[in-house]
């Protein structure tokens, strides 16, 4: 993921979508259960997306093509409470033929205190071979454009 | 619901899910977060389809008519601690022309301690026409052989 | 709950939670799964009290009195999307002695259009003791004065 | 975690966890949703500590020493279904001064077919000092015995 992933800062990221921490997702230690980890992931991608400008669900259909999750990643730093109001950086760390990288990193909100970091790998798979297809240049575009990788 | 219902008891049930409660569905109370039982009556209702011997995916497919969720009802009596075993009662507490009813409950794996009671109705839903249409005699013989109502 | 309850409206409340829906909480039918709407009715009734100025963990803390979940109830109405805006409107539509009853509607975003009803029932609870309580007259002063019961 | 990780096999893991899928976990494309499989690791090793004979809950009461999530890690193979009866190989991979790592693989029920891999480190943490403490002699006995690493 990041070099120097020790030294993960705002700075790495363009865009934040922010949370408050729900009820629902703390556990018996009073902190938020590591499975919610990752919708908080899922969720900040997709406002990432709506960023960008891409029409997720209408360019599915158009093409036949979507994502599908090879690898999800989460390092735990720091425990994040109840009603907590977090911010979720996301930026695209990698694009490959098939695949794309998102780095994601949590903070508080407009804190530099860093709660957790984590990857999300996608696959770019044809609906009906369901095979792996190269990443359309369409997004490529979008990307590029807003939020350039490396 | 059950008549008398304080007086809800396991002889009201024929048919029983167990289940064992996971860190995930504790809350900051060390406590099964609410939210959770409407998952344990969905599962525990599958389960009794299931037990009955409906194909409920098979019927729907060739049927094209479909159960939708009308009312969900929760009554909270005692507890559900982490690791706790409990079962789940299941009965089908009332059929009408479009709709069913289940009713259930909660109780400790072999004990007669009671921790919530509940209700589930269901309307029975043409796809095409999202029209409730009669419920099937095809389910209502199954319930009648191994379930009666009342 | 409500009087008349098929003819809820916007204009029976005062307070409303907005949420935007996270494909997490997507079923298999591709609309929101039941027993989110209870997590829904769950943070806005935490959003509620902090509306109102209420300071819940803290008045828990210093009194010793909390609120137990008693009686959940979810009338569902038309399905919510993914993606979808909705707003929940929040009220306390009772209290008793010891117990308090929210009122709840789910709606689209700035829409009239209806997506489910439910109640929501605590009873104030003193944690040593276990037993029932007074409602506390600080918390009804509050309610009383920026959204008043009946 | 496994060397050759593309051949882990049932062959890798002693322990074994049964789960079948629950209609709340599967998302709007019909399959188990991404962060899900962290509750199913999460319950698994639950599982595995009470087929070790390890009281968790017990211990860190007496000791004053937790278990604290470092990283999870999920690689998804090919997508679990709803209703899809599974079974969750849990195995410690490391054990380090103060870390243990678990290697994690989601198989069919009986079957060879790999869905999913992962790995879950912990790190054993003092609940005063909230420092890093050496992994107990007590569980590395447990695991020695039952499980051996390596």
């Amino acid at each position: 993921m990041f070099k120097g992933r020790g030294n993960v800062t705002r700075k790495d990221f363009r865009f934040f979508f922010p949370l408050r921490v729900r009820y629902s997702e703390i556990d018996g230690q009073g902190v938020v259960f590591n499975a919610h980890y990752l919708t908080y992931y899922d969720t900040s991608i997709t406002e990432y997306f709506r960023w960008l400008g891409y029409d997720y669900a209408g360019e599915v259909k158009a093409s036949g093509v979507d994502f599908h999750l090879a690898k999800s990643l989460v390092e735990y730093k720091a425990p994040i409470l109840f009603d907590q109001e977090i911010e979720v950086g996301v930026r695209v760390g990698h694009i490959g033929n098939s695949s794309m990288r998102f780095d994601l990193a949590i903070f508080g909100r407009g804190e530099d205190k860093l709660h957790a970091t984590g990857e999300i790998v996608y696959v770019y798979t044809d609906q009906t071979t369901h095979r792996a297809v190269r990443v359309s240049d369409r997004i490529r575009e979008m990307i590029g454009a807003l939020d350039p990788v490396g």
